[in-house]
């Protein structure tokens, strides 16, 4: 990652989702970009102007006018890109926005890739690699969870970190290199000890982030989860009940309804995503069924199970029973007794003394299914990431971390069974490397090509 | 319409298309838009910048960063709605656009209506009625003859001409006016003979706008065109290749492919609207069948009907035949010779003589097809368009224009009559409050609600 010089290759796209909406916004970023704006402005000539300044007047095709726009300036390197950028914001309609860029693009400028401009930002040392990946998941979050995680890895807190273990690491690499220059003398500049607790400390650090991709990846992607139970357990009720309460509070602010992933629920700012399970619910009027293959793999994929007993039409030994069955097959899951209101005299007390850790409640009462709510949140255990602790959402970060900690194994074996200082340079810098990966300090194009390949255009 | 005072109800609103983009952007408008946007915002002091800056911070709710932003200043009266205005760039997440019109809401902004900014602007004097409803037609113009029409209205030039008729009426009607003050003394400050002249003028002009509905509805809303002919004469090869040279053009540009209204084809700057003739296709393997009710239903929707005949398996005589019933059925139609190149010896020169009107082609050349095209254009007669005069494209003020008429036409026979000058006023009267409501000057609550509830959410 260098300081690069302005780009004379002017990209142009809209950065604003299509669609028909009051306004549209067209960016350009490179070297020409105020110029080109220029040559289609009609108004003060924006060369002229200070960067951060917006300027009102029509955009023109020799004399035809095509839209009425305002036009923002930012100038290197006081801008997204640290090149040149100008914003035109334009009547939001399809027909208007096409002629535009057709437009620039006829002056000069090239249509931008996706996640062009953020490449260049980066190229350019706006932030690094871990930084710009967190603005297309800031950009897909769809919960409080997901998105504070984007947001805090964009606006730094992870890539800190990690330059921090990849700092102590290089000061000790460069007193081993500094031995091999030494060659045959024998010399020791680092201590061999001082040098395994630094790399146990280092793996210590290296092993807690990569534990927090557990918490990480279902913050991020949401929480696999099922309902199960027999038929008429009320597995419907209780998925309505938790979506419908949802439902209603998205659709509180006009306008900004979202969409909403079918049988996604955000509880406590955290996204639990309900698998479809028609095969499971369909062959669970037994509990045997749970060994079918596929409902197995079903099952395999959540990260929470709740399972729901009918305390109406179930007794106790009963549900007992499926209990036992459940626990001997060694699927973890959350006892949920259902249709509390319904059940017989005695019967919840004597199960909540067998199985302290069941929960008994109506799911047709909102207020009871606040109960199951805070459990789940329980289960999920987010106080590492409510502490404020760097939390690894990325695969691709979680895939370097195994690299790293597997070199840095290497560099310990190394030191234990007495290999030559190359050989434990080697695997330092191979840790090294793999660390750099994550924040962009080693890239390769393909790498590059295939993260910002996932961007959406005009970002 | 007056100029209000700047409005303390401050309104809050998505600007930008619902979906996941680059960038979204919230606007605010009202007298507190700047205190409130200062108060979620961290970074420079807003309330102390300029207007028409640009200022980077992040967006708190509390201590917690919402988003990164770029916030646009506009200072009353320096914006679109001639009140403060602020424009919150954010991140084009749902999430966080919701979050951030949330925590906006409450500090104090409301949910913007639907038209809500365009109609304040309209309120404080930015533009008159007609110009306001420029901007919807703007925002879903699709070919470049409807966003010509729609920028011209934008900009004022429909709204001048109706200006000027009204302010020569105006002063003629003070002058009646001022003749019933004078009651019983029988002067006479208008000459009769001067306002029929007058208003002969105004039927003019006005009877001119009206005629130009005609193309200012096809412009609009595109030309409903049947394409027609028996089975096997090559309607689906035809228009199949005039849409698919459009979707070619269409998706040139990455990114800016807009969403095709199925069947619809810009040919020279306008589009033509392909009315589904599932019925009448297969109906007319005879040429009877064109009297089929539902048939006839689509011609009359038609304003231009394209029939085909087929030169390879049809002689000149059963092509005559069937364009003496179609002629006779008054039924007006474009006729297209295809499958040219399959046609008999002699044939084409036979028919050319007869029908001078009548066109060849064959559909599968694309350079054959443009023939068609030019014909097309001929047909509809943009002449009137290109010239630059005035066309009218709004129902509404159509519907005014023929209530204006009317009003008018009353004074003239009132004036014929020798009526009453308080009944001629009256008239003259009316005429105003019909020609007033186009652009505005009169108004109804209910006609405001009417215009602007048809806008998208954030204009």
């Amino acid at each position: 990652m260098q300081n690069h010089l302005q780009n004379d290759d002017t990209i142009v796209a809209l950065a604003t989702p299509q669609g028909v909406g009051a306004i549209g916004v067209i960016r350009l970023s490179g070297l020409e970009a105020i110029n080109m704006a220029n040559a289609v402005f009609h108004g003060k000539d924006l060369t002229k102007q200070e960067s951060h300044t917006i300027h009102f007047g029509t955009v023109r095709d020799q004399d035809k006018v095509l839209d009425e726009v305002l036009i923002s300036l930012f100038k290197a390197p006081s801008s997204f890109t640290k090149e040149n950028v100008v914003e035109i914001s334009c009547h939001g309609s399809n027909y208007v926005i096409r002629q535009i860029i057709q437009l620039l693009i006829r002056k000069g400028a090239r249509p931008a890739k996706p996640g062009e401009f953020t490449k260049r930002a980066f190229m350019n040392g706006q932030f690094d690699l871990a930084q710009a990946e967190a603005v297309a998941d800031l950009i897909n979050a769809d919960s409080e969870a997901s998105h504070q995680a984007a947001l805090n890895q964009m606006r730094g807190g992870f890539s800190e970190e990690i330059k921090h273990l990849r700092e102590e690491l290089v000061h000790f690499a460069s007193m081993i290199e500094l031995e091999l220059d030494f060659g045959e003398e024998d010399v020791e500049f680092a201590s061999r000890n001082d040098l395994k607790q630094l790399i146990d400390k280092l793996l210590v650090a290296i092993n807690g982030l990569i534990k927090s991709f557990d918490l990480g990846n279902v913050i991020k992607n949401g929480v696999p989860t099922v309902i199960a139970g027999k038929p008429n357990a009320g597995k419907s009720t209780l998925l309505n009940a938790l979506l419908n309460e949802e439902r209603a509070i998205v659709s509180d602010i006009a306008g900004t309804t979202r969409d909403l992933i079918e049988d996604e629920v955000i509880i406590g700012g955290v996204a639990f995503r309900f698998i479809d399970t028609a095969g499971l619910r369909e062959t669970t009027d037994t509990i045997e069924a749970i060994g079918v293959e596929r409902t197995e793999a079903k099952m395999k994929q959540a990260s929470l199970i709740i399972y729901l007993f009918d305390l109406a039409d179930t007794d106790a030994v009963e549900i007992n029973r499926e209990i036992n069955k459940l626990e001997n097959a060694g699927v973890p899951f959350l006892k949920l007794g259902n249709k509390l209101d319904k059940a017989q005299g005695g019967m919840v007390e004597k199960l909540q003394q067998q199985h302290p850790d069941m929960l008994f409640l109506s799911a047709k009462d909102p207020e009871q299914v606040e109960k199951l709510k805070e459990r789940i949140l329980e289960l999920i255990n987010l106080d590492k990431f409510k502490r404020g602790d760097t939390v690894v959402t990325n695969i691709r970060h979680y895939d370097s971390l195994l690299q790293t900690r597997n070199s840095l194994m290497d560099v310990i074996n190394g030191i234990d069974n007495q290999v030559t200082n190359d050989f434990v340079a080697m695997d330092i810098r191979q840790s090294l490397h793999y660390l750099g990966e994550i924040t962009g300090e080693i890239t390769t194009d393909d790498l590059l090509a295939n993260i910002f390949g996932k961007f959406c255009l005009g970002k």
